[in-house]
């Protein structure tokens, strides 16, 4: 598949822009025209620019407001052409991307629109170059890409034909399926889009909201299918106005517009699949086999040595067990039940303790690092001594890190003989395996993390909230299995802080007793305050001696109409905090209602005096 | 008027949300339920705190989703509103916001819901409390207030009245006339809120767009009208939702509340008059009138003195003259036309260059200080030796002064005098006045900005813009007056930086000439590239000539229907620039086509190293 992007996406100078697309390592990109005319280099500086880092220039865009004018108009904008026709020859661009008019347009009338089309393609052809016609989805006559087929068709010229963006098509409701009714060379050029489901006017959408494939929530699977069948084998490229993308590192951005390319590919291969063909003349190289996580594997919390007594003690009082240390490493293990928690006290330079690393529970290892290394996630090396578990790892948008285990005999991974505790299996743990993770993510990478999820963890997102804290709005995406057993919740914090957005929550079957045997421990809990409780009551009408137990214990409370859920959490611990969940019944939320409680909790209690 | 405003309106902890409530002086607070529910005070201390900073309690909600449904939901419900109710009466508060059924309601027959409201009604007298019934905009079969005013006059019962929300009844385009149907007895409470002109869906325009009244585009004077007529005199309440409210410091949110307020009052007090009463039961406390700026008095650029010299020199450069020092004070002036320029060389701790003060011409300056301050600008204390002229000032909500001057004779200031620099004036000068300033603002007191310069400046908003740089979109909001004299542009820039987004635009009548000028005097201009220029020619068709004069001395060029404009910029002097414009015929824009472009080579010639 070859590949291209639209320099609109990405920050900088036109100059850095093709340098990040060429590291990302993009085949080409759209030259989007106010990138070019604010830039000092020359067309021909450009074109020797793009060569020399091995990128072709695909599109010239966007020419607009040229067909369905009066007269007098129409010999400006033959000018107007003329002179970008020109621009491109000495640029090495074939192909122009024309929008349907927003503007000027003064006529209803088709027949108008074919004929200027007409003479604008025998202007392109003199020029040897091509014009790719393009349905805005607030076009003022057209809007509708079969609505621009018919125009072409009767246009009938060599250099006339379509640019499709699935944008302008998703974002209308129009069925993608006549794409398969045009002819595969007249589809000059096709822009990928996707956006989040919103609902506002098209304009305001198409212009801040727009995000790389796999990020938002069009059916491009669908989109994909109908582009193959109608035999398309030119650019994929993206064409993606977000208001983020253009603030941030351009060279991290296109990195991300090649894992939705990437995912997009996969998308193309399983149409192909469905379809029953073996090969397409997009010459697709399909990714590695999605491997879905089914547990998690370990959970790596990491801090300066002299920071982490207090987690070994929370640990503890939640009924771990001190497994022992890495009998080569600086890392310690603590267990209850399925779940494990590392403690790595090897980098001095790590801070307040916060979640590092995360395993997961894979099949196949090798293939699931192996995939996700073609989606572009850079590898982590992990030292280890001779006998030693490999475990395989990589990067995550947010710099976690993310580790693909194997599952082991009986469900516990052969490294933990590497550990040198007691063997000892708590009997009857209250505490039975991780139940999800919240990652504190940064407003920059926060599409691209959630596309990290889909296509490299096989994580779903579920609907996102807003959840209230006292400094502001916290955002708040779970991505999780289809059977909610690998769940992670990544949270965008108003203050980008990670203090209160990241934490460990453990599954237990009994919270009372988990939370009995804390307190008897000397656990820290965050404190709940009497209000909630009081409401509580309200809400959901509880049995008196209930309400008295867990307003006693200070645990919090959720029902829906699937189940129950009773949890409480731990004080911080520097960038982390340790929840403990009972679901009963097919409860499958996260206690969203009580998460402003929980914050409010934890921002009355943030220290007046900045630790050291 | 009673003042009052909820507490989602303000970040923080709820005793926070009261402390700063008081602090800008409100009558009283709504208390948000989750605000109550999260916070750690009982309710007896939340009515002791608010009674010992002088608030009252004016209001618990929003109670929801209770009309309209099944009779064990309606069980639940009215348990639900008697521990609210209850509740209620231990924070000393007698009104509950009651939101139309959103959720649960099941029957769209309003006789089910007029019922079930009497029953409420019952059980809200027992408890001595009433009920402010509320049609959201959203609401399952309840969206319109005349729609929710037939059901409370059916209900005729003394505990059930209306809650009047303005988004509520404008953003769905309701005619708000018929609030004056509605007995003043019956409207219980009125929430006052404003948002800007979005197309999107209500309850995320609701939810996170809301502003202040002033800030957004609602004719909230008519809807005051309609209540001042309808004999209501309750308290004139803020609920707004808005992300970045949330976010930033509660005490200068509850300023900029406090400020709409005030504007509100003087919306109401216009209302009377065209109305010809004299008085209104909401006693009202009338501004001194508007004193609307007619020029530029001066413009200061504040800096550490070693750093002022690249000013002095380009300001020569563009034609301005040294008018002297100031007989007793560190400042200087430099001056052409009626345009004027101190340089305040006094702060050691400035910086580098930028704009530290503005001085409008007012025919009254008293008078304009004066409302200033009703309107919580504070005064900004400026040092004068005797016989010096008394410079009225007060602070903008981006911290820049701003001063109101007395138009002097022949239209120069009489502090001019204080200078002992040549008196001597330029003949034929190519600059004749301030033409408009660029002010860099933060994100979060942006909106207050503006509503600032439209209730302190009489600066009237003009439709918004966002213009693209290399390093994302800069919002760009210009206040002007009537007659585009007097111009300020508000920009947010992505980065939050000011040093490409703060400018001073000089009036020129021959921008060709000051550029010839200035290119004789050695001026550092912003280098425009070839490429602009090409654009230029193929959009507007340049006679050869003038495009080849333009391109020579970097000039930048736009037209709209009415006129043309011819421009330049200087390279950047720290956190400012200048630039000259000419306008011809009636052109009334900035040239916003070609900021990008200007951006873009200002982003090309930032410094790769960070100044010393």
């Amino acid at each position: 598949m070859k590949t291209s992007i639209a320099t609109v996406c990405l920050s900088g100078t036109l100059e850095e822009k093709l340098k990040a697309s060429a590291a990302a390592g993009f085949d080409g990109v759209e030259i989007f025209e106010p990138d070019f005319v604010a830039s000092s280099l020359s067309p021909e500086l450009v074109a020797s620019t793009a060569r020399d880092l091995g990128l072709t220039l695909d599109l010239y865009q966007p020419f607009r407001d040229f067909e369905g004018v009066g007269q007098e108009k129409l010999r400006q904008n033959l000018r107007r052409a003329a002179a970008k026709f020109d621009l491109m020859n000495r640029l090495g661009i074939s192909t122009i991307l024309l929008c349907s008019n927003v503007g000027t347009a003064v006529s209803a009338d088709d027949a108008l629109a074919v004929d200027q089309l007409g003479r604008l393609g025998d202007l392109a052809e003199s020029y040897g170059v091509r014009v790719a016609y393009e349905a805005l989805a607030w076009g003022r006559y057209v809007n509708d890409y079969e609505h621009a087929a018919a125009i072409v068709r009767a246009v009938d010229h060599p250099a006339i034909g379509h640019c499709l963006d699935s944008f302008h098509i998703l974002s209308r409701g129009w069925d993608p399926a006549a794409i398969e009714t045009i002819p595969a060379d007249k589809i000059f050029f096709v822009q990928m889009a996707d956006a989040p489901g919103l609902t506002m006017d098209l304009l305001s959408w198409s212009r801040h909201h727009r995000v790389f494939p796999g990020e938002g929530g069009f059916d491009l699977a669908d989109f994909m299918g109908h582009l193959l069948r109608a035999g398309y084998d030119g650019p994929m490229s993206l064409e993606i106005f977000n208001d983020t993308f253009r603030r941030t590192d351009p060279f991290r951005t296109a990195v991300d517009a090649m894992r939705s390319l990437e995912w997009l590919q996969e998308l193309a291969c399983q149409a192909l699949e469905r379809d029953g063909r073996e090969g397409s003349r997009m010459e697709l190289s399909p990714l590695p086999t999605m491997v879905a996580p089914v547990g998690f594997n370990f959970v790596e919390i990491r801090a300066d040595d002299h920071r982490l007594d207090q987690v070994r003690t929370t640990l503890h009082q939640l009924g771990f067990t001190d497994a022992g240390n890495h009998h080569s490493k600086p890392v310690e293990l603590w267990s209850q039940g399925g779940a494990r928690v590392i403690i790595n006290r090897g980098d001095s330079t790590a801070g307040s303790p916060a979640v590092a690393a995360l395993g997961f529970d894979v099949l196949d290892p090798e293939l699931a690092a192996e995939r996700a290394g073609r989606l572009l996630a850079p590898p982590v090396p992990r030292d280890r001594g001779a006998g030693d578990e490999q475990l395989l790892g990589v990067r995550a948008p947010d710099s976690s890190e993310i580790f693909f285990g194997r599952v082991g005999r009986g469900g516990v991974p052969a490294w933990v003989s590497e550990f040198g505790g007691s063997t000892e299996v708590t009997t009857d743990p209250l505490v039975t395996r991780v139940d999800h993770v919240n990652l504190a993510q940064s407003w920059e990478y926060f599409d691209a993390a959630v596309l990290f999820c889909t296509s490299v963890l096989a994580l779903d997102p579920q609907p996102s909230l807003d959840v209230a804290a006292p400094t502001g709005l916290v955002r708040s995406q779970v991505m999780s299995t289809a059977d909610g057993i690998v769940r992670l919740v990544l949270n965008l914090s108003p203050t980008g802080s990670a203090d209160t957005a990241q934490h460990v929550a453990f599954a237990s079957t009994d919270a009372i007793g988990a939370a009995r045997r804390a307190r008897e421990r000397g656990l820290a809990f965050l404190p709940i305050g009497e209000n909630y409780y009081e409401d509580l009551d309200s809400r959901f009408d509880l049995k008196p001696e209930f309400l008295e137990e867990i307003r006693e214990l200070q645990l919090m409370y959720d029902r829906d109409e699937r189940g129950e859920f009773l949890h409480f959490y731990t004080e911080s611990l520097g960038s982390v905090f340790f929840e403990i969940v009972e679901r009963r019944g097919g409860y499958r939320g996260y206690g969203a209602t009580n998460a402003p409680v929980r914050l409010a909790a934890q921002h009355s209690r943030r220290p007046i005096v900045a630790a050291p």
